[in-house]
C-alpha cells in the first residue's frame, strides 16, 4: 500500500484527485502501477485501478489476471469493482472506505449482486488513515 | 441504433460478443461509434460504451459529455453504467435486456444508487428484437 500511496502523492502533484494503485503478482512483483488521471486525459473512467489493470492486461496479453491483488487507496466506485470482477483479481486491499462514491461496501455493492460472476477476497482499512488524509487535505484546498 | 448495430455486427466479424455503441451530439451528429474488443485487445473494460465514451471524450477533450446521447446495443453492465454516469451523458438508448449481466435494470441498479451523481433518462428495449437474436445466435455458435 505504500508503493500504492506513493502513486496518490503523484496524482497530487498532478492536480488530479490522489488515488494511487498498484497490482501485484503471486511472487510479489509489481507489474502495473497508476494513479488518477481523469482530468490529464479528459477521461472520465481513468481511474487508477482502470488505468492499472489496462496496464497489466497488455503487459501480460490477457484479460484475466486471476493470480494478481490489486491495491488502491480508496475503495473502489462501481466501475471499477466491475472491472475487477470482469479481470477475475484474486484479492483487493484498499484503503480508505468511500461512503459517498464507493461500489464495495457502499451503493451499488458490486460483488453481492447476482450480476456479478467473480467475487475476489477483500479487504478493506489498509493504511486508511494516511490514504484518506490525502484526499481530505486535497478537497480541503479545493474549497 | 441501426447505427450501433452496424457496430454489432462488426465485432461479430472479428469474433467479439456482437455488441456495438454510438455517441450522438445534440444536433444528430455521430462523435464516436465502437464495438466490443475485449479480446482483440485483450482489456477486459473495453466494452463497445466504454471505448465510444473515452473516444467521445478524447475528440471533446472534456471528460463531460452532458448533451450527449447513447445508443448501444444491450443494456450497460455495472460498469459500464457508472462510466456513463461519470461522463453525464444525456439519454441512454440501450437495445436487448440482460439479466445475467445488466446495471441498469438488473442487478447494481447504478442509476438507483445514492452513490450515483448522475442518472441521464434511460430508455430499453429499443430494437431489442434484432439486438438480442445476434446475441443469442453468437452463443449458439460457441456452445
Amino acid at each position: 500500500m505504500q508503493r500504492a500511496l506513493k502513486q496518490a502523492h503523484l496524482a497530487l502533484a498532478a492536480d488530479e484527485v490522489p488515488i494511487g494503485a498498484i497490482i501485484v503478482d503471486a511472487d510479489g512483483n509489481v507489474i502495473a502501477e497508476a494513479h488518477n488521471r481523469v482530468e490529464t486525459d479528459a477521461d472520465p473512467s481513468a481511474h487508477a485501478e482502470m488505468l492499472a489493470i489496462r496496464e497489466a492486461c497488455r503487459i501480460r496479453g490477457d484479460k484475466y489476471l486471476p493470480d494478481c491483488d490489486l491495491y488502491v487507496t480508496l475503495e473502489p466506485c462501481a466501475m471499477c469493482a466491475q472491472a475487477i470482477a470482469f479481470a477475475h483479481l484474486r484479492r483487493i486491499y484498499f484503503g480508505a472506505y468511500d461512503p459517498k462514491g464507493g461500489g464495495v461496501e457502499h451503493g451499488a455493492r458490486i460483488f453481492s449482486q447476482p450480476t456479478c460472476h467473480h467475487r475476489p477476497e477483500i479487504y478493506g482499512g489498509i493504511m486508511e488513515q494516511e490514504c484518506g488524509a490525502l484526499l481530505k487535505d486535497f478537497f480541503a484546498t479545493k474549497r
